[in-house]
C-alpha cells in the first residue's frame, strides 16, 4: 500500500525546528507517512493567506491526502481543534477559517472536534497544538484510524469573509488577494467574471497603471511591461515581465483593480 | 522494517544546494532512509543555537533516529568528527559542543571518533565534511553498520557553557537564550526555578518592560500586550500577543530577565 | 526496488506553495518517488545560478536520479520543454541552458522534446509548466516509462556562455561565478589553472584585497582574514574566516580575480 500523504502549511518559518518537530511526531506514529511542505512561510497569523494556499494546492494531491494547516493565534484558548473530511481528503487544524476557502461550496462528509485526548501527545502544551494535537492526529489518521474515533461531530466550522468582485454599471471592481514571491499581483477575478468582455478590449486599472488586453503568458510581455494574464490558479494576475510588479508599484493585498471595456470608456 | 530517520540541523541556509547534496549522499548509500530537516537556518557559526535546536527537538523523534548537526567553523582542522550513541539515538557531527545540550546529564553509551575513512566519501574535501564525512557516516549507520566500525572510542566530547539562572536574595536572574521567528523571547528559566513563588504575584522585568503573572497561553493576552508563559519547550517565554516581542523591544539572546515576587517588591 | 530519486531546483522560493504543488503532482503519479530539494532559492530568472547548482550537485546523486530544474522566464512561449538522458541520469526542464553546465563535455544519450501531451497534466496552463509538464513527466519517468515515449528526439539543447579564466603574460584573470550564503566568493578557477605556480607564492587580487598563498581549510585563517582555498566544488574560493567576504567587500558575480606569482611581481 502506498504511504499516506500529509501536507503541512504553517507560519512557523524555516529558521526554527517547529515544522521538523511535527514531522518527528508524525513519523514516530507512522514511519511510512510521506510528508510534503506546502509552505512554512505564511506571514505570522495570516490565516487568509494560509487558506488561499490550501485552496489552490489541495486539488493537486491524490485522494486520501491529509492537509494539516496551522496558523493559530488562538492556540490554547477555546477555539476548537478540527478534523474535516471532504472532497476525498482530510483537513486537520484549528477552527479559525483556515480550511474554509478550500471547502467553499462543499458539504463535508464529517466535521469532527478533536476532543479525544487518546490521540494527543501528552503532556499537551497550551502553546504548540501543531505538535501535540494536529501532528499526532494526522499521524494516527494516516494509519487508518477512522475519523469518528478522534472526537464528536460538530455542526460546522468557521468561515473567512471572501470578497467577490463587484459589478457596477458595466465595470468590475476586483482586488489583490495574494502577492507571490515573484511580485505577481494575484486578484480575485476569474475568467467567468470577464464574460461578455472582449479579451483584447478589456482595460485593467490599478493605481496609476493601465493595462490593455489579456496576454496568454509571461513571455508575451516586453521587458518590464505590466501585463494581465490568467495564472495557474485561473485567477487574473498583474505581472511585470522580467520584473517585480509588487516592488515596482508598492501594491498590496486588498488594493483594488478596476476593469472596463475600451468601448465603455470611449462613450463616457 | 521501517526506514531509519535522519534529522539535519545546519547553518547552510536554503539558497544553496548544500543540504540537498548531503541528502544525495545519504540516499545514494541508503535509498530507504527518511530524512527530516530540523532547520538549515542556524545563523552562520552559531553553535549554541544549533545545540538548543537539537536539545528541544530530539525528544520528539523515535528511538534509533540519527541526528546530524553541522555548524562547523573548524572543518578541516584538528577538531574531531564524532558519533555519539546516547538516549536510544545517534548524534553525528563535529566535536564542538553542538550535541552537549541535548546530552546534558546523560552518560553516552558510546563516543566514537569517525576515524575510519572507509566510510568517508572520497576524495574527502577539507571544507565540506557535512557531505564527505557526516552524511556518508549517517547513511552507513542507517544501514545498521555498528557504531564501533566507524572509529575508536574517545573519552568524551566538547561541552558548551550553559548559563543557569542565578538566585540572589529572593530574586532570580535569567537570560534570553533563543529568539524564535515569531519574535518570542525564550529564556533559560524553567518551571522549577519559580518554585515557591505564586504564579499570579511573580513579576518579570526585562529592559523597561514589567510583566505581572504567568499566562496559560498566547490568547490570554490582550492585543500587543507583553505576556510571560511557559512554552512548548517548558521554558519561560516573553511574548507579545499578535505582535513581535523581539522587534518591539530590540531584546537579544544574552539579555537579562529579572524575576521577583510582588511581595518582595512591596517591602523594599 | 528502491524508489527513484527526483531532485528539484527552482526560483520559486519557499513562501509560496509552488514547489509543494509539484510534489503533489509527482506523488500522485508515483507515490513511491523520493524527492529532494536542491534549492528553491535561485534568484528569480537567474538561469546561470541554477545551472551551477545542478552542475555541482548532480554528481552526488545515484545513477537513475531525475534532476528537474525550473527557472523559466519563457514559460508558455516557443522555448521547448526537454528531457535529456546523460551520465546515467535524467534532466527535465525548459530548454534555456539550465542543464548545459552539468552536461559540459558530455554527449547525451537522448535529447527529447516533451511533445507528447499524454504525459501532461490537463488542462495545461501557460504559466506553470513546472506543475503541468515537468513534474508530471518526472513522475511518469520515475515509473519507468521510456524516455522516447515523451516526444521526439531533437538535435541538441541551448547552452549558456561559460567564461573560462583567461591567461595573459603569466597572469590569470578569473571571475566570481557564485556567492554562497556564507558570503564565500566562488570563482571559475580550478586547480589545474594554477599548474606551474607554487601554492605558497601565488597572489590573488580582487578589488583592493590581496591574498598570498592557498590555504588548506577555513580554520587556517585568522579571524576575519581573507583567505583563498579550493572548495568542495574544487573551485578557488575567497573566504573570510568567521566573517562574510561578500558583505565585507561588496563583490558580486562577474567581478574579476587576478592571479600572479610573487616572483613575477617582484621582477616587474
Amino acid at each position: 500500500m502506498p504511504s499516506t500523504l500529509i501536507t503541512l502549511t504553517t507560519d512557523f518559518g524555516s529558521d526554527d525546528p517547529f515544522a521538523g518537530i511535527m514531522k518527528g511526531v508524525i513519523l514516530g506514529i507512522n514511519p511510512t507517512a510521506s510528508i510534503v511542505d506546502l509552505t512554512h512561510g505564511i506571514p505570522a497569523q495570516n490565516i487568509m493567506r494560509a487558506a488561499l494556499v490550501v485552496r489552490y494546492s489541495a486539488r493537486y494531491f491524490p485522494a486520501g491526502t491529509i492537509h494539516v494547516a496551522i496558523v493559530d493565534p488562538g492556540v490554547g484558548s477555546q477555539r476548537r481543534p478540527l478534523l474535516i473530511q471532504a472532497k476525498d481528503s482530510f483537513y486537520v487544524g484549528p477552527d479559525n477559517g483556515i480550511f474554509s476557502l478550500a471547502l467553499e461550496g462543499t458539504t463535508p462528509a464529517k466535521v469532527i472536534e478533536l476532543s479525544n485526548e487518546t490521540y494527543y501527545l501528552r503532556p499537551t502544551s497550551a502553546t504548540f497544538h501543531g505538535r501535540d494535537i494536529f501532528a499526532a492526529v494526522a499521524g494516527y489518521l494516516s494509519l487508518g484510524i477512522p475519523p469518528d474515533s478522534f472526537g464528536n461531530a460538530v455542526p460546522g466550522f468557521e468561515r473567512l469573509a471572501w470578497h467577490e468582485p463587484v459589478r457596477d454599471n458595466g465595470r468590475i471592481q476586483g482586488e489583490i488577494v495574494y502577492v507571490d514571491s515573484f511580485g505577481n499581483l494575484i486578484t480575485n477575478i476569474q475568467k467567468e467574471d470577464l464574460k461578455g468582455l472582449s479579451p483584447s478590449s478589456v482595460v485593467f486599472s490599478l493605481g496609476s497603471i493601465t493595462i490593455r488586453g489579456v496576454k496568454p503568458n509571461y513571455a508575451s510581455g516586453a521587458d518590464e511591461e505590466y501585463i494581465a494574464l490568467f495564472n495557474s490558479w485561473d485567477l487574473l494576475e498583474i505581472s511585470r515581465y522580467r520584473g517585480n510588479a509588487q516592488a515596482a508599484t508598492g501594491m498590496q493585498v486588498g488594493d483594488k483593480v478596476l476593469i472596463r471595456s475600451e468601448t465603455t470608456s470611449a462613450t463616457q
